[in-house]
């Protein structure tokens, strides 16, 4: 047998025989799996797997590897560019059944966890430890999802990303071997860091199978803060001096008069229609009321008005639930339009320019749009309102999108500072990266050479 | 010719004839790069070439690519484990004249360095932005040679490692291209993370020649603090809570009994003799207050005695000169003997048993030490104090030390916080990563594929 020829029908043959009913051919499975949040069309694989076990996982990547089959892993479908499409057919894993809480080192604060648990699971799990897992996508995705795309959120500023807050993995790699990478001390500098290598390679190198995370302790006292501006200038330039002076601002996060007009409808709130920052602040009680006096007196002066802070935990749901639906929201206002969202992060001093550009480009666009963002940390997202069958405001939704990416590069920033690359920015890398792409081709080679693994993604051909 | 026969001669007269005088092959100056701040014996290079520009090191590695010559690169020479012995000879090129500050972005709190600039030199650069670099090793190693060994040091606890801390390099490949790879984003998802891939790869992938770094605030104010502590445990124990309870201390570092009795002899210090943590709190007035005063009832609970704190700066200079110092005073504690140092780091849970088995040790063998730590971390070192030519005492050395690091291993943690592998460690790298070496090698192959980069590091044969 020819070992190197491509030979899906076998591969399905064999997996069908090893795992029977939990390998699923229905179309319904398999396009439902072939799509994330986004206006990625669905790209469904030949057949879908429920992995129920690292065996399982290693089982299926062997069967794959024999035949040179395609595999797309899947947690619980909320990527953004298109990481789950089969763009050349395949298995897709899904790992969502693989959701134990293996281990809560509560003295370390760490836990190990199968890639199918969810950080609400995750959070629920541990509260009454003391501890949180702190990076909040808005999506209540798989933690194998999140290392794999890298991802962050609204904490990102104060707790740091996925990059960050990973320590350790098993993965199984292109070949079914099951490797252990990273460690849980804090640090370490004991050769190559294969974690960081493998978070952020959006299933391309290998299938995370574990992962060990970061946990921090609960704030004794958190209170969240509103702010509303009389420009978008304002509002920006009020977090960049939040943050050079030092305030740990655990969420400082921005959104446009256009989302908070959508907020107070879908949410019925009434905030006033305007740029508004939502601010969320840890610490001890008499920090919190120093980081919020602080933060007042720094929006003052940037024109903002209304600052009003509160230490109510229904206050502080209602409003980071607000901000978590407030792409819902926007949907709303323009009735049978669907979300086409980018995201872009820059350099801070350059955030108001970028955010500013992408207004004016929306302003003068065919179609609406909304701009908000985790801008503690130069993140900001732009969602278009298109019609889906819309050629037209698709191909308007991509060039103001491209715009925003090539500005953000151009500033010394990136093409997206959490949804990844999939195949949705993969245009994009050459210009971000330039010849180091081919440093990055060089090492998927090494890992996976015959590219089974959730081929056609972040490496432009 | 034979692209891939290893010519040494031939690549030293091209060089010769291109660099003239800054290629030198004077005994000295080769021996003097060829040992860093380590036991490791001198492994002195074929000649040593001072490179004034990122050209320089590009044209040289082309040279050296060309007739297979193996490439050291050499910062300031503090290294600890052998990684500038050039064990199969060829050219060590030296960047400590590349010492140019290239920009500093004060808005952006980050700044852009040559390989050569040190630690303090940017420090004293910056200190009128309000900004500090704050990764800390002691020495006042290079910013390339930090990077390269995935350096920490004091500050880490707070303020993360060399990993946190690089955002962006320029690498120039095992074939003499130049590379950039990483943006001054604080967060990106768009490929494989090259930063984290050179950062602690020991100059066995490439050579750094420009480093982008963050920076943070200069804290408004600035608190430290000394207990003596009945027990070690009760030390480590007040990190470990201090640390579980979200206190944010800046420092948090262990010195025992020996090394305080060396302290006060070499600091002219007139601590109590007694296992001890020396603290650094940073953050507002108040906040500096009410952290020092919550660990301090952690202290007490745990047998502190003379919790002294002080705002003066005069007072922290003195105490963080004498804990820098700490080494050079351990080694008068036996005159004529030389430091043998290792390092080791683990899961917090776990560091009161590895420290503890570490003095017992110690308590038990020919040789004295003492043990200090970045305990915050989980990372701590052991000093043997062993005569130089003494074959029995480097081997009791030898085995202590190996026993430190397979504890840690066991421990869930690695065989090196801070330090990094050379060839001194490279003994340990499988029990730490089993299988995952095999990948490490895989990049490395793929990388530099004639093994041109510093070889013989951290990659067992």
């Amino acid at each position: 047998m020819d070992r190197n020829a491509r030979n899906i029908p076998a591969a399905l043959a064999e997996l069908k025989a090893l795992f029977g009913d939990r390998l699923s051919t229905s179309l319904a499975v398999r396009e439902q799996h072939g799509v994330g949040f986004s206006y990625h069309k669905a790209r469904p694989a030949d057949a879908v797997l429920f992995a129920l076990s690292t065996e399982d996982v290693q089982q299926a990547v062997r069967i794959c590897a024999q035949y040179r089959t395609p595999i797309i892993p899947y947690g619980t479908g909320t990527s953004m560019e298109g990481h789950l499409a089969a763009l050349k057919g395949g298995v897709c894993i899904d790992v969502s059944r693989m959701n134990k809480i293996l281990a809560v080192h509560a003295d370390d604060m760490d836990a190990v966890v199968e890639p199918g648990v969810t950080r609400e699971a995750l959070n629920s799990f541990i509260r009454d430890t003391g501890l949180f897992f702190s990076i909040d996508p808005g999506a209540d995705a798989s933690i194998g999802g999140m290392a794999s795309t890298r991802a962050s959120g609204t904490n990102a500023v104060r707790y740091g990303t996925m990059r960050e807050v990973v320590m350790a993995l098993k993965v199984v790699t292109a070949n079914g071997e099951l490797m252990s990478v990273g460690n849980r001390a804090r640090k370490s500098s004991t050769g190559y860091d294969l974690t960081r290598l493998f978070v952020g390679s959006e299933g391309t190198l290998g299938m995370l199978t574990e992962i060990t995370v970061k946990l921090y302790p609960q704030p004794q006292c958190t209170a969240s803060a509103v702010c509303a501006f009389a420009t978008l200038e304002g509002a920006v330039n009020t977090v960049i001096q939040t943050i050079q002076t030092g305030i740990p601002a655990a969420r400082l996060e921005l959104l446009d008069e256009f989302s908070i007009r959508a907020t107070n409808q879908h949410s019925r709130m009434s905030l006033k229609v305007a740029p508004t920052l939502f601010i969320e602040f840890h610490g001890s009680d008499a920090g919190v009321k120093e980081q919020a006096a602080s933060v007042q007196v720094i929006a003052e002066e940037n024109g903002g008005s209304h600052f009003e802070w509160s230490l109510l935990q229904e206050e502080r749901t209602r409003l980071w639930k607000a901000r978590h639906e407030s792409g819902w929201a926007a949907r709303e206002m323009r009735p049978g339009a669907m979300n086409w969202s980018t995201d872009a992060c820059v350099p801070i001093s350059r955030l108001t320019e970028n955010i500013l550009a992408a207004r004016v480009d929306l302003d003068t666009a065919s179609i609406p749009g909304r701009i908000v963002g985790h801008v503690g940390d130069g993140n900001f997202h732009v969602t278009y309102l298109i019609l889906p069958d819309s050629e037209v405001e698709l191909a308007e939704a991509e060039r103001l999108a491209a715009r925003v990416v090539e500005r953000a590069i151009e500033s010394g920033g990136t093409a997206s500072g959490e949804h990844g690359i999939g195949y949705g920015k993969i245009k994009h890398m050459r210009r971000e990266h330039g010849a180091s792409v081919e440093l990055m081709r060089a090492i998927k080679q090494a890992l996976d050479p015959d590219d089974i693994m959730n081929p056609g993604k972040i490496l432009p051909p």
